[in-house]
């Protein structure tokens, strides 16, 4: 084992000339310098996107004002962006609108699946999951009178079979967000389906990443976020799945005025909209929308297997050199090695992961850590090259060797982290 | 009478000469040939948007990335926004926040309200209030199970007293978003108050027009939206403020991460963070929030009190040439004469209301319509001239007079009413 790079270097080169996708890098800003592996948390800028914000907001909004809610579209934009996300995860044209958070879009559909079910009094949510799933799962399970109980992913099909006939729903996450692994969403629904309950999945780290099949695994509920592989900007919006046949009967409690049949009659009383539409509660964020939309529009025409097959390879070779480079300096692996069971990302665990992943950002190279010692690594398959791949290996060795991250500068926490 | 303006658009000269905002206009940008009376449905964009907006995507989300939740500042813009916003209506510094849409966090609100008073089971909505008011109060209704009990402006007083000890909490919008009529803040709150119940101010039509003084009143809870009056732009973060006595004790079921006390630790469980983050949810939409941060800055310095006088004095303005060129025609007007009922609309009722806003829209004079029969007329006092008042009411009898809205054009619906 050498410190050379140089085999690895052409074998990257090799691979990003075969990348079918290699040309839609040109259609994204990456900062000179910077290797971006945290498409994950949050998607670089489109190119295309600065003029089309300046369109929304010196024409649309400046020049349009309100009558830009009939002429520009704004009105229908949650149900277009919709749209283009249910193509991006399998779902049929009418079961997808873009909306609110992510943590809202739970919270309705939680409540659907509480209301749904009344008499069953257990619901499943996950051990270690992203903490908002968990403390809106709380929220929920106080509201409806249900009892949660923790699963993980390795006992999940156990804890579902245990729950029974008591079982109202589960709530996971398809892709850990520490860990990176993946779970079976075929497989998990059916047990789910097995014993009545409903499904709820969280697609945030999955969504513009993976081949996602909602309609094919049957799945009730899905939400997932905007702003990570789907690039729409920082908190973009959300989006909520709900499969056809449950939204005529679905009730949720955030009962807003774009959600009802008719909103500019101004009626009294509430009477909810078919089809997604009743998913909607307030006035959507449109800046963040149109931003939403825009990014979605490279989507446009990829196939989501080529994703897939790049995202396998990225992450393959990154696991590759750490083994050669990374595991000797005392980092541990916490992503499975076996490609059909992990996302689009690969974490490493290390003591000092938080001063490690700050000194490495200031040596051009952007992942993140998440407590309490993982470092987190996304490769986004739209603009990241197998070059990056070795890059950021050679330079995470150079600043663990170097113990750059023993300065002071790098320990201390940030509010973000 | 004559069908003259003259004398009007003299008046109009001298008042716009003596008015201390006038200079507040030049920071708008308003299309050549437009008059604008729907700064109550949409505000009009601030000059200095689109080069803030272009600085938030090229050089925040392009360059900065990741990094720019702490080094932009965008973890701290709910807290900044909420800031600016508590100086315009009359709240202290830490009882305003900025998140979701004001529907999403009615809902907040009613929910606390609910929890912290279980054993009391009437809420009183307002009939006839902006909908969706109405609607999150029967969806919170239902979860917690209490009973509407709908009161309207005229006799809110009356029903208070008749729910009496059973009273949880009164829902009322300050200003009515048809007629224009405000209700006595402290006097209601008062009484509200007197039965051991607690007071929900929907600031919708309010902040950033009228002198809003809730700790003077000690409101217990309030919400509005950022898109109006104080030009957020389509679809703005909404806030949230809650007497400061009352956060700690606070419960509401939409728990998300960004209101848990430490949201980077990935707790398991939730735990609230102290004060208004606790009314956070999930991740707010960042490029919209920065739009209403820089809006936001135009208040900076200013009165509430000029905007108010200026806001009294162009309804007067323009009830009085109602008075003389449009009663005329077939109207009726909704909208209290004594100013110190109204907010900053004036609402003229006609059966053809709505192919005469069409008509008008199209002549360059944008106001709204609201079903069935309102016409509906915003004064933003930052950019609306007394020049402009003049200018829409000849423009409106003109219309009327020439019969232009009887073509087909203007009798179809659209979608956005």
């Amino acid at each position: 084992m050498t410190n050379s790079f140089e085999a690895a270097f052409a074998k990257a080169k090799a691979l990003d000339a075969q990348d079918p996708l290699a040309s839609k890098r040109d259609l994204f800003h990456l900062p000179d310098g910077l290797i971006y592996l945290d498409g994950n948390s949050l998607g670089a800028l489109p190119h295309s996107m600065p003029a089309r914000m300046q369109k929304a907001v010196q024409q649309e909004w400046g020049e349009g004002l309100i009558r830009s809610w009939n002429d520009a579209g704004w009105y229908e934009a949650t149900g277009r962006v919709g749209l283009q996300i249910a193509k991006i995860i399998g779902a049929k044209a009418n079961e997808v609108i873009a909306c609110d958070s992510t943590s809202i879009n739970l919270f309705k559909v939680m409540s659907a699946a509480a209301q749904a079910l009344p008499e069953r009094k257990i619901i499943i949510c996950e051990e270690g999951n992203f903490p908002t799933d968990g403390y809106i799962g709380e929220g929920a399970a106080a509201l409806f009178g249900k009892e949660i109980m923790l699963a993980n992913q390795d006992n999940i099909e156990e804890k579902i079979a245990q729950a029974g006939a008591q079982l109202c729903f589960v709530s996971l996450t398809q892709v850990h967000y520490k860990t990176g692994r993946m779970l079976d969403m075929a497989r998990v629904t059916q047990l789910a389906h097995a014993q009545g309950a409903r499904m709820i999945w969280d697609l945030a780290h999955s969504a513009g990443a993976l081949v996602v099949k909602l309609s094919e695994c049957k799945v009730d509920y899905a939400v997932g976020c905007g702003y990570k592989y789907l690039n729409g900007g920082p908190g973009a919006p959300a989006f909520v799945y709900v499969r056809e046949d449950l939204q005529s009967d679905l009730q949720q409690p955030l009962q807003g005025w774009f959600g009802h049949a008719t909103p500019f009659t101004f009626d009294q009383s509430y009477a909810p909209a078919t089809g997604m539409a009743k998913l909607l509660v307030g006035t959507t964020s449109v800046l963040s929308m149109i931003a939403l939309e825009e990014a979605l529009k490279i989507y446009e025409g990829v196939s989501m297997r080529a994703i897939r097959s790049k995202s396998e390879a990225l992450t393959q070779l990154f696991i590759e050199l750490y083994d050669a480079y990374i595991a000797p300096l005392g980092f541990g692996i916490v992503t499975p090695r076996d490609a059909a069971l992990r996302g689009s990302q690969v974490s490493f665990t290390h003591s000092e992961g938080y001063a490690i992943t700050q000194a490495l950002i200031a040596k051009g190279v952007i992942g993140d850590f998440r407590a309490p010692n993982i470092l987190r690594f996304g490769f986004a398959p739209l603009y990241v090259s197998f070059a990056d791949v070795v890059r950021s290996v050679e330079i995470l060795r150079e600043v663990v060797e170097s113990g750059a991250w023993q300065k002071p500068e790098f320990q201390q926490r940030k509010a973000v982290t």
